[in-house]
């Protein structure tokens, strides 16, 4: 989990996820929203909706381990990179990760939630350094669509 | 629930409203908070407080069905409609819809909250067309004020 | 609770926090989350990560009555406070509070979760008056980490 290292200087997204050894899945299908976007650009900023690990069904507490809800939210930061890379037709477009707004499938009294999140905040700093390092909220809830153990919305900035 | 049809060019927002058989109702008062705004301005985007179908109560899953939980939706967006036209005098001065975040109460194990919250965003681009299509997540809760089954906040593009 | 008066006119933050007999408290630290920022500051507005009462443990409708919900989403705005005056140097730069988004930890059925964060809110209020006043989501929910009562993400306009 380490995220020290900071991406070397000229190095494109592509180049680190490379170096990284990541490749990024094709996401499958959510079908239940034609009327949504999966993100809005305004000014400098993209609004980005929220994306989990779709195909994974869980709850934190119960019958998912901390560990794999950590690989679950990476899951979710690989599965939102493919949507903007498709969307905005290059990563290296995304000057800042600003905000960050994650909600944990949770049993109750589960409260790791920021652990779990981890697994999206460091693959997004292990790529883009200190620039990846956003604002967020980390919170509990009992229920998510299609029973995803996690689903994170984000704001980035854009050039 | 076909949304398929643009609003034509240069009709207002209250004559889509009128060709779509929609009046906007009052919205009952919620006494619970003093010191919130319904809307805030900053440069040109409105933060609009969440909403929702204040008087319906229930939860999805439990007392609830899909159906009712989509005009619940529904019902929200015309709540949040006819604030914004109290707050900002007139929605054409509505240019797009940024980013909608949308909270619905669940019984454990229900999990199409996107289906429920389409209540929402399709009346909304019923209204403003591709403008209307946001940026969006859909988060299943235990609670919600009032008991209501949806609360929905946005952020909109103003002019 | 009374946020009637408006904080005098040339009065500093500091100014009117000693009027009120408000001393910030340190804040424990959280150490789950490295990878994020206290605060991103992006154009003129700062994005604040949820920042709950640290310490505090509970549940509305369930161990904590509404006043003891009160009190902590009063500690919550506290300490979002004193760290914003850490990462900021001088809390005179927040010029307007834009957006809060609160979640309060409830029992099944608890409903009354704006009433709850109307201790941050009022205390926001009781030091900026109006500038105080943000669009603001009060949402249920069954987990949030550390077992706490309240979390709490703000959107602040910055100068």
């Amino acid at each position: 989990m380490s995220t020290d290292s900071a991406p070397p200087a000229g190095a494109t997204v592509a180049d680190r996820l490379r170096d990284l050894g990541i490749a990024l899945p094709d996401v499958p299908p959510l079908p239940m929203a034609p009327n949504r976007a999966v993100v809005v650009l305004h000014g400098d900023l993209g609004y980005v909706s929220g994306v989990g690990p779709i195909g994974v069904r869980g709850a934190l507490g119960d019958d998912m381990t901390v560990d794999e809800g950590y690989e679950a939210a990476r899951t979710a930061a690989l599965f939102c990179l493919k949507r903007l890379e498709e969307t905005l037709g290059d990563l290296d477009r995304i000057g800042r990760w600003v905000k960050v707004l994650g909600f944990v499938r949770s049993a109750p009294g589960f409260d790791q939630q920021p652990t779990v999140l981890n697994g999206f905040s460091d693959l997004i700093v292990s790529v883009w350094g200190d620039a990846g390092r956003a604002a967020r909220s980390a919170i509990g809830t009992s229920d998510l669509p299609l029973n995803m153990p996690v689903e994170v919305e984000a704001i980035i900035a854009v050039r």
